[in-house]
């Protein structure tokens, strides 16, 4: 079954522009084809295609939406993009594919890459989002300088993972259940010293992944599982 | 710090023949450089060069190994190489990065991808040991057909994760610390209604990774991470 995300009013639908292109040339759907949709909100509807054309697919819902159980935790993982942007977009498929509800990129000191293009980024996340058959669609923020992610006020309690000696909360210790979690993973370089007391001079923690040496992505996906796993159904 | 693995005899070490010619045209090391050597054994050794040229390199180690605590579970993944190969291959990095004890591959009805290169597998297994700063290697064992790993004598809990409609075990409830624990995970179309039920027959349980429908390398590495994370430190 093809999912497409659209604008739901109603009975009516109206897929997303690009989403309309891809039903209509990439699929080569037809009026009256079965497809599936979502909106984000929680819930996927069953459909059929009333109008097909490249720029605009408008579908008729059939009956009422069915609700997908939210993740019992929230988690917000801030990561910094990799030198090799591969790494990052596999780690991003795979975080949404196992749940993931918030992610925001960042440039800081040891940074090798300056630069993301936010639509590719974004594209991964909604793919993954439907070939793992979800209806919610993870936040997904600009890229943003370290300082700006450290100072803002977040919703959330506030960890920065690193690899310096230093006191540190290990992972499987934090209750995912109760509240939303912001975890920062640093770059190939790690975080600099003075980046980690800044953090901790605005309310982040120290975490620990545990003794093996990871990788920036395998940091954030393991963060991502860590959430999933360690919450309570 | 440059790892390698050697054989090590007393305080000589010889490095393998591949890791010499690593360490003295790719590297460019010389005689007198110190560099730290693995054997798999679970210990690593501070050494300095002794002999250095592109077929034999020969290093003495310097003062008593450091032992590395082992992890306090047992993970056996056996699973089928996806048709991209690049998505196996990133997968075993990561799981070897986090950690597990043993990887088998094997063909099944619906695999897409009949060929592995072993030596490539094993290439990018101990690499990653390596980058980890890990000291212990993973066994990998080579490509087999499904029935084969059915069959097989395995000294562990045996699991097999599939998406049938049937009576599963949630991963969360495996206790990852007292046994070996045997996990199959299945190519893209899964395991066929017949082979899952061989399984069953062959002393097999049913798993399951939970709601979201998991890609084949995504489902490998959620159940090295459930490994590493449910287990008790």
């Amino acid at each position: 079954m093809n999912i497409f995300i659209a604008n739901i009013q109603g009975q009516k639908a109206e897929l997303r522009s690009d989403e309309s292109w891809h039903c209509a040339k990439v699929l080569r759907k037809k009026t009256g084809d079965a497809i599936r949709l979502i909106d984000g909100s929680g819930f996927y509807y069953e459909a059929v295609l009333e109008t097909v054309s490249d720029k605009r697919c408008i579908a008729v819902v059939q009956g009422p939406g069915t609700f997908q159980k939210p993740s019992n935790y929230y988690l917000h993982l801030a990561i910094a993009p990799t030198k090799n942007i591969d790494r990052i977009e596999w780690m991003l498929e795979k975080c949404v594919e196992i749940g993931i509800q918030e992610i925001s990129f960042f440039i800081s000191k040891n940074s090798e890459r300056q630069v993301l293009k936010m639509d590719r980024i974004v594209g991964i996340v909604e793919s993954a989002v439907k070939q793992s058959l979800q209806t919610r669609i993870p936040i997904v923020h600009p890229l943003a300088d370290l300082k700006s992610i450290l100072s803002a006020n977040w919703d959330a309690e506030k960890w920065l993972a690193h690899c310096e000696d230093a006191d540190k909360t290990n992972i499987r210790t934090i209750n995912f259940n109760e509240k939303k979690n912001l975890i920062l993973i640093g770059p190939e370089g790690d975080f600099t010293p003075a980046e980690v007391k800044l953090a901790l001079d605005n309310g982040f923690k120290g975490l620990s992944l545990g003794e093996n040496r990871l990788r920036t992505e395998t940091a954030g996906l393991y963060v991502c599982q860590a959430a999933n796993l360690l919450s309570h159904a």
